[in-house]
């Protein structure tokens, strides 16, 4: 089948699909059921046979990362660089010192503009992108696909920060929130809004370089499980299958209960 | 300055700060000015001489890319790849042309994830995301922070597809939309709307595969403009500096018109 067939069947197979207020809520068991690997991870599994990258010794070679000293070392370089080249600086480190070659030849400046979810933006935010690189660095379209979509769906629906600092930056308690989306903006902005703290306190810079650290520890784990060959892709959100456009789960944050239905 | 005061200092500068309505809206002049190089871009810049990425030879050497080329090939590996690969191997198959090392040795793959805004999320459009990516690799942080910002906002302000390609896939004229967002969702689900197209249509696969297009004609135009020395950085959107969090300048299209304040 090629790739315009493949692509068209998306839609048409999701066409009809009306949800109820409830079933828009983050998590709704009905939405993902059917989709181990989405159908757009599948269309890309297809198609990476066909496209050659130019580049040798794709993907990387990769040796189990220790999660702990990634999280650690993300911690504390999220207070030099922030978070997309902290998480990087977590897991290459590592690599660096275990494999060498290629993974000492990126230059991992190149990833910093993820911070602020890109430059402040308040996009998707910088760790879970990060993550997605080194992921997609060390591993095949037929597992990475489905890995990346668990790491954006388990920081989506995780109560963050996960990762306590060996050596904290800050001492107290803070708060953890579910930021029910991989977008920066949503994720800060509701742990400031819980932790009545501003974005240049010490409680959001510790919760950020916390919640940076975590993403490195669970992608470490992820890398980890496949490389022993016991990573099981969960259940993946299939956003143009299931209405009909590239979507997270939670349409009603942004659009209340009047939630459009696109065309088909 | 250490990096502590500088990012509290992003805080402290933006106190006070009360947004009507109509500076709510995309575009809004007063958001825009005095900040030419937005005070992230500053600490990002300030810090990238503290910290090693371990690689040398970096940022990568560049050569001017034909953005005509680089547009054309972006468009039709779309149909194989989508948006963000397709940009990447738009503006690296020159590259390898005409400098070869480095740009030979990545494999391009790893950024396919980006595709329908991280694997059909809706999140970041993975066009800018690879055009970032790009100029992350070649150009130095004094340079690319404010290039990068420069590319969103354009992203978000222009109506898309600028790009013909010339040779294309869908023969009919199709409209353009402003996105008002670098987000996936809200580029595509606008156009969507304006066109009554489905996600599956021959009409918006031509469209993503034209703003796929774009952006890496416009990246390339960036990244000459800057080889040539005659690149001079737009006024940067500063997200923190001017609502207290990282955010786009589009806040009624979420919240209407109960824009939250952040805790400063």
């Amino acid at each position: 089948m090629d790739q315009t067939k493949q692509e068209t069947r998306i839609s048409t197979n999701s066409k009809g699909v009306d949800l109820s207020r409830r079933e828009m809520l983050i998590g709704a068991g009905a939405l993902m059921a059917g989709a181990a690997i989405s159908q757009l991870g599948l269309v890309n599994s297809a198609m990476a046979a066909k496209v050659s990258s130019g580049a040798e010794g794709w993907p990387w070679p990769y040796e189990k990362v220790d999660p702990a000293q990634a999280g650690e070392t993300a911690y504390h370089h999220w207070y030099k660089v922030f978070c997309s080249q902290a998480v990087t600086t977590g897991l290459f480190e590592q690599l660096r010192e275990s494999v060498g070659e290629p993974w000492t030849n990126f230059p991992i400046e190149s990833i910093s503009f993820g911070a602020g979810g890109m430059m402040g933006w308040g996009l998707t935010c910088g760790a879970p992108v990060a993550g997605a690189l080194v992921i997609g660095l060390a591993v095949p379209k037929e597992y990475s696909n489905a890995m990346i979509h668990d790491l954006l769906q388990w920081y989506t629906v995780t109560p963050m920060p996960v990762y306590v600092a060996q050596k904290p930056n800050y001492q107290g308690e803070i708060p953890k929130t579910v930021a029910e989306s991989p977008l920066c903006h949503l994720s800060v902005g509701k742990w400031m809004k819980e932790a009545d703290r501003g974005f240049g306190s010490d409680e959001r810079r510790h919760r950020c370089a916390s919640v940076t650290a975590s993403v490195a520890y669970r992608t470490a784990e992820l890398l980890n499980e496949w490389k022993d060959g016991t990573y099981k892709p969960g259940s993946a959100w299939n956003g143009p299958g299931t209405v009909g456009l590239p979507a997270q789960q939670n349409c009603m944050s942004c659009h209340g209960s009047d939630i459009p239905t696109a065309p088909r």
